[in-house]
């Protein structure tokens, strides 16, 4: 567990102004199980065992509201008194973006988990923060609506947290990232106020994009409460095929092969040879072993003869670019087997873990062309100082993951997995790209964001953050540090 | 010509403060023709025939900057005067974007005109403002890079005016729109501050995305002085194919059911019988008669077999909803002419105009499901007010323009034009639609906005322009109108 970093940084509000407003939102909402103090509620509000970075700190109450109007209640007492907000839905983010380093209230929206409104003419759907994206698929499908929800992250993740991070998964080389399926939002502002950032059209040049600065703000704007999303039409056929290369190099050629030949793939992912055997060693996929080597993973979706098409053209760029055991999948149940690998991969490498074990995950993106480059200098990087680490990428979008298992006991490597972490992202950086394709800054990578996009443009960001929350209590820590004026 | 809103709202600033600004821009730059004060060049720069609305003032000068460091001079001067600064490109923007009701200095980005930097490998591309969206995509072909840029508006505008009104086109039912092709862009802060939102991954979660906060926000949040697009790969395939439908309900039906069916249209574009009267008035198609019933245009692209597949798919959906005259073009010469049509629309209602009449053109957007309900009754209003009126969308979208003759001289008339348009925005309101789907709100749709939105909502959009312009100086009226304390 790292350091706290401040968690009495405002000492008279926890001592002074915490307690009363637990009693007020209580009063507010006319019932005291909106409000919990338990230690283990505080502790899982506060802390995650998937987050690279974790502080001391915990959130001081969780609350539970149960509609928008009780969101605005206690957004208007935690104002008055000046008690941070930290907003959460599944708990699954990687950057410590729900942690609580000013103490404050976790707003848990566990109770808003209900589907509002769906319209199938217009194929969009109204939802509250607390939908899983995989049960609204689950019930798009129950409802016959022959529509989905494309954005795909981690199986647990919830449609709140979703925007807050502006998350994507392995969809997005082919439908986009959160922000291009917002509609609308109701947000809750600091100070209480309710606004909705639009009406329900598809499309719009109506004024500032107040959806696509809010998709990415983590909670630090507002809290978002209601989310219009569009809806994809689910596709006729589906195809899955798997190529192996004898380099990552190989298989980044083959995947910027497919890409500039407009090949529409539904998903292509990037699976490194240590992935691979951590596949096989945690017997993920027991009915099969996997060649250990990099490893490409396609989907396809569309027509029958588009997906048909797709899966020549891949096969034959594959080839081209020395990949070979090119696999497609004849029917459904072989497009879950060869799928399987790339499903159970972080869960496969979670398995690994020993006691002391832990998992460092992080993302970075850059420029497609650069891909391999990075991939492989950084590999080289933990391979020279021991650390066990896999590779796993959304390739077409120049986006990868590195998952790197390490001792917290054992002196010094947690602070060798720090090293090649911020490497790693400063070599992003130098190649023009991101710190953080899809997972968000969080509490992890403020430094990085700094660098980034540099002091102006945070300056920007913090305007803006300044304008729609003066006194810094929405998620306060998360992209930026809090102004020592404050 | 519509009243002035008030020109004489900064009269000192006009007065004592523009002089020395322009002389100091001129001295800033070493170039006498920095600036022009040219009569013509002022109303070139403030007036616009194809506008909805204008208004009486014009811009004081007009600025010619060759460089962001150039643009920057200019802004840090008017910001030290408060002299109102206007952005410049193409300038066929409808809603009054660039009109400048403040007085203030139009900054025409004409000299910066350059392709900066193509990146094949990476797909995207770095231009100046000034570069058109057509001429970009004849260069691409002309280096034989396979790529192109989809986003389509009309043929005058330029990049910079593009992302200044987030605007769209044919091809966004297929494609999105701008917002979806920005990676990054270098912006001049109203302070002479230069900023870059982001570096050039394709994808991001890092921090607020500022590119979509300033495409859409016409200038009133800074000057936008160089911007990184991402590239689309040219398609294997295109085909065109035109079907006639007895009512508008019948082709919206048939439309809905293409986008249901999950075809993937590259356009799918409805002329009313209105609209294909025009065309056929206008001689813009001499070649052939169209039949003057409302009418569907549709655009395929992909490679051969899903092309092939598409058509025959549209047709069937469009047979059963009393689609007739089938027609798709088989080969490259027939599908120009099949889309000369609703190449000429827009071209074809201008050349109608006699002596003293004028086209108000407008748009609005609604959930798809309501278009044509929303279509039938504003033409209907349109018929009982005698008002010739031709209606054409982006159907796929829930997008449609009205383009409106009127006789300026005739008493009451644009009256007449201005209830229809006002009603027709209620409308789409009241069926939670926008007022505008992809020109913007300039000058002309202010209080439309304000209804859309609320006025919290308002307010946000307001705080921010308040924080990143303090003085109010960047494209001031525009959006939102002027705090009365500034």
């Amino acid at each position: 567990m790292a350091r706290s970093i401040g968690v009495s940084f405002f000492p008279s509000r926890s001592n002074r102004y915490e307690i009363p407003a637990i009693r007020e939102i209580r009063a507010a909402t006319g019932d005291e199980d909106t409000i919990s103090l338990d230690p283990e509620d505080l502790k899982a509000h506060g802390y995650s065992e998937w987050s690279s970075t974790n502080i001391d700190g915990l959130p001081v109450a969780v609350a539970y509201p149960k509609s928008t109007t009780e969101v605005s209640q206690i957004a208007k007492i935690c104002y008055k008194y000046k008690v941070p907000i930290i907003p959460f839905s599944g708990g699954s983010s990687l950057e410590g973006n729900f942690s609580a380093p000013y103490g404050g209230v976790s707003v848990d929206f566990a109770y808003m988990d209900q589907i509002v409104q769906l319209h199938q003419d217009d194929m969009d759907i109204v939802v509250q923060p607390s939908v899983s994206w995989m049960e609204l698929n689950e019930e798009l499908a129950r409802r016959q609506s022959g529509l989905f929800f494309p954005v795909d992250p981690g199986p647990s993740a919830k449609i709140g947290g979703m925007v807050g991070t502006n998350c994507s998964g392995t969809n997005a080389v082919r439908y986009g990232t959160m922000k291009d399926w917002v509609i609308n939002l109701t947000v809750v502002l600091a100070d209480g106020t309710v606004i909705k950032t639009k009406r329900r059209p598809r499309k719009t040049s109506a004024g500032y994009n107040l959806n696509s600065l809010f998709v990415g703000s983590e909670g630090t704007l507002g809290l978002v409460t209601e989310i219009t999303l569009k809806l994809a039409v689910v596709p006729q056929e589906y195809s899955v095929a798997v190529v192996t290369f004898p380099s990552i190099r190989d298989a980044a050629s083959a995947a910027a092969g497919v890409m500039r030949a407009g090949v529409q793939v539904a998903a292509m992912e990037i699976m490194d040879e240590i992935q691979m055997r951590v596949v096989n060693l945690s017997g993920a996929t027991p009915f099969r072993k996997w060649k250990e080597s990099p490893t490409l993973f396609f989907k396809f979706s569309g027509t029958k003869a588009s997906v048909k098409e797709n899966i020549a053209m891949v096969s034959a760029i594959a080839k081209a670019h020395r990949g070979g055991n090119f696999e497609f999948a004849k029917d459904e149940k072989e497009q879950k087997l060869l799928w399987s690998a790339r499903k159970e991969s972080l869960w496969s490498m979670m398995s690994m873990r020993k006691e002391g074990n832990e998992v460092w995950s992080t993302d970075v993106a850059v420029p497609f062309s650069r891909l391999a480059d990075i991939i492989e200098i950084s590999k080289k990087e933990m391979d020279d100082l021991g650390l066990f680490a896999s590779i796993l990428g959304h390739i077409g979008d120049g986006n990868f993951h590195e998952s790197i298992l390490y001792d917290r006991n054992v002196v010094g490597e947690r602070e060798k997995v720090e090293a090649c972490v911020k490497n790693m992202v400063t070599r992003a950086l130098e190649m023009e790209g991101t710190c953080t394709g899809e997972h968000g800054i969080g509490i992890g990578k403020k430094e990085a964001l700094l660098i980034e996009v540099g002091p102006d443009t945070l300056g920007v960001m913090k305007s803006i953050k300044q304008a729609l929350d003066p006194l810094w209590i929405m998620n306060p820590g998360k992209i930026m540090d809090v102004p020592s004026r404050i």
